[in-house]
């Protein structure tokens, strides 16, 4: 039978994202966690209308985020471990890079990127020179990254300890690399970056008491020298910014800066060959579109040629379920 | 299992809106209605990028707006039926409404709207006084209101004729009053809205050869006369604007309007008592916070009550699946 709600559904989806970021803004997520259960105390804490709670509770209950039972709001499991302060694995500050205005403001305008066929964002959008969204990036996605940069971690044997000299392209918060060095006290981490984002990672370094074995290389991949003997160069959320001939030309620069049983180790939100399976993998195409010239979500079978044409032997595809995002091992 | 995919999806729902009411615009379903069915076709026909269209259109496939064959994007039942522009039931007009920029905007400070209770629009929101929304509105989203029109024509026995005055309060496109008449011969409308507004109903009940039967009243519902004898007062999506109030001041001018076997028929999002089912009538009241200063969607206890306040005896709730809206019916 015909229904209009999917399409009624869709016209309203950005109340979901705005829904969101006020939950997290106003902190409603660890209130509730924090007992304060019902809209009246919930208003109290966050300083806001008893009204404006209510209706913004009832809205994340129906999306799943919050349970209700009259008059009490709670937790769904999710929320608690990802939405709630207090929890260690604290997702809520990613919205302040997935939800940035110029992030935003770029969709505003997505019938002028569909028709140019890149973002409409100035100065090459995300990827122009020193672009301080990635400060914004370092700063507030490093939770988001704690089960992929473990998942890392495992994949490479960081565990298994012994010499090994990381390359870590487009560090961020430095979380991959550092996971690396907390694991094995044996490595030691080049993190490469903006030199205004290396801050926050020689600040994450600190954190997690590895900046001995943590340095760092300031200014563009495509454009500074790696040095050689790396047992790793880890290329996390990099190669979905740029086209197929860029990306190679980066990776060629690659295999001499590896020490001959060393690794390519990309992260990358890879779709299936259809590029609509699964999900998350296969939209994750739409932010590039909208945020970046000429960036894509790569198959593997795209990902695994361009490393070929890079002089890379083979790769291996590792998917992380529950992750959105897959794992690459490449070979020279 | 945590799971952050869904978190992740809430951050980029706003995407889903965009990517709608980009293909909207360059009307992709009604391109691939017309068998231009590769990216590459629909690239031609809508003067857009081939990479901009492939990632929307594959966007599009994930959301289950479209399917898709390589190299072939095809129409799901919906898209077909509601978004092809040569379709009776086409409704892509419905994005000028409720996804108008003066909306989204108002959903920029969503946390404003929660701290204060209210719409951060200037004006009262959506119900100032003539705001020019209401002529978008008439324009855009008749297609929209053609199930619920038909409904409530049945469910008031229009086919069955007889002498039957109907007051259409906010009355809008006009479509309630216009498909009234439409169904029974010898039924008068007397359409209430501001002036700017009836242009647009005058226009619809002259398309649908009715205008000798259709006369107006402009002005606001709550200060205008409404007159006498009326067999219906039609009450389509007026009062969740409201509060409850408010709502009663204008239900109490009604009755003395009503003939003695006369009926009030609001159309509503109504959800449960629990606020939180059915999902698309719970999540009305969030569009209401944020455009109104004490707008809501009323459980159907919640209404009862205002008529009964207002002097009306009885009042009776017809669900309308898959409509998102009640009818309801009262009895003075």
């Amino acid at each position: 039978m015909p229904n209009p709600a999917r399409l009624f559904q869709t016209f309203n989806a950005y109340q979901q994202t705005a829904a969101m970021r006020t939950a997290i803004e106003l902190d409603i997520f660890t209130a509730i966690g924090d007992r304060q259960t019902t809209a009246e105390q919930i208003a109290q804490r966050a300083g806001a209308a008893e009204r404006g709670i209510r209706i913004l509770c009832d809205f994340l209950t129906v999306m799943g985020f919050l349970t209700k039972n009259e008059p009490h709001y709670g937790l769904a499991p999710d929320s608690a471990l990802f939405l709630d302060r207090r929890s260690p694995a604290y997702m809520g500050s990613a919205a302040s890079f997935l939800d940035a205005p110029e992030m935003l403001k770029a969709f505003d305008d997505l019938t002028g990127a569909v028709r140019k066929g890149g973002t409409m964002m100035g100065d090459e959008g995300t990827v122009g020179v020193e672009n301080p969204i990635w400060v914004e990036f370092a700063r507030s996605m490093a939770p988001m990254m704690m089960m992929p940069s473990e998942r890392i971690s495992l994949l490479v044997g960081a565990h298994k300890g012994g010499k090994c000299r990381v390359l870590d392209i487009a560090a961020g918060h430095g979380l991959f690399g550092i996971d690396i060095a907390r694991h094995n006290p044996d490595a030691e981490i080049v993190a490469l970056d903006w030199a205004s984002v290396l801050e926050v990672a020689q600040e994450n370094a600190k954190k997690s008491g590895v900046e001995s074995r943590y340095s760092t290389i300031a200014g563009s991949a495509f454009d500074v020298e790696f040095g050689e003997g790396y047992d790793l160069v880890l290329l996390t959320n990099f190669l979905h910014h740029f086209d197929p001939p860029t990306n190679e030309e980066l990776l060629r620069k690659t295999p001499a800066a590896l020490a001959p049983s060393g690794r390519a180790v990309p992260l990358e939100f890879v779709p299936n060959d259809d590029r609509v399976t699964p999900p998350e993998a296969a939209t994750f195409s739409m932010i590039m579109l909208g945020s970046t010239p000429h960036g894509d979500a790569y198959t593997f079978a795209e990902i695994e040629r361009m490393f070929s044409n890079a002089g890379f032997r083979s790769s291996e595809h590792f998917r992380q379920p529950p992750m959105p995002e897959s794992v690459i091992i490449s070979y020279p």
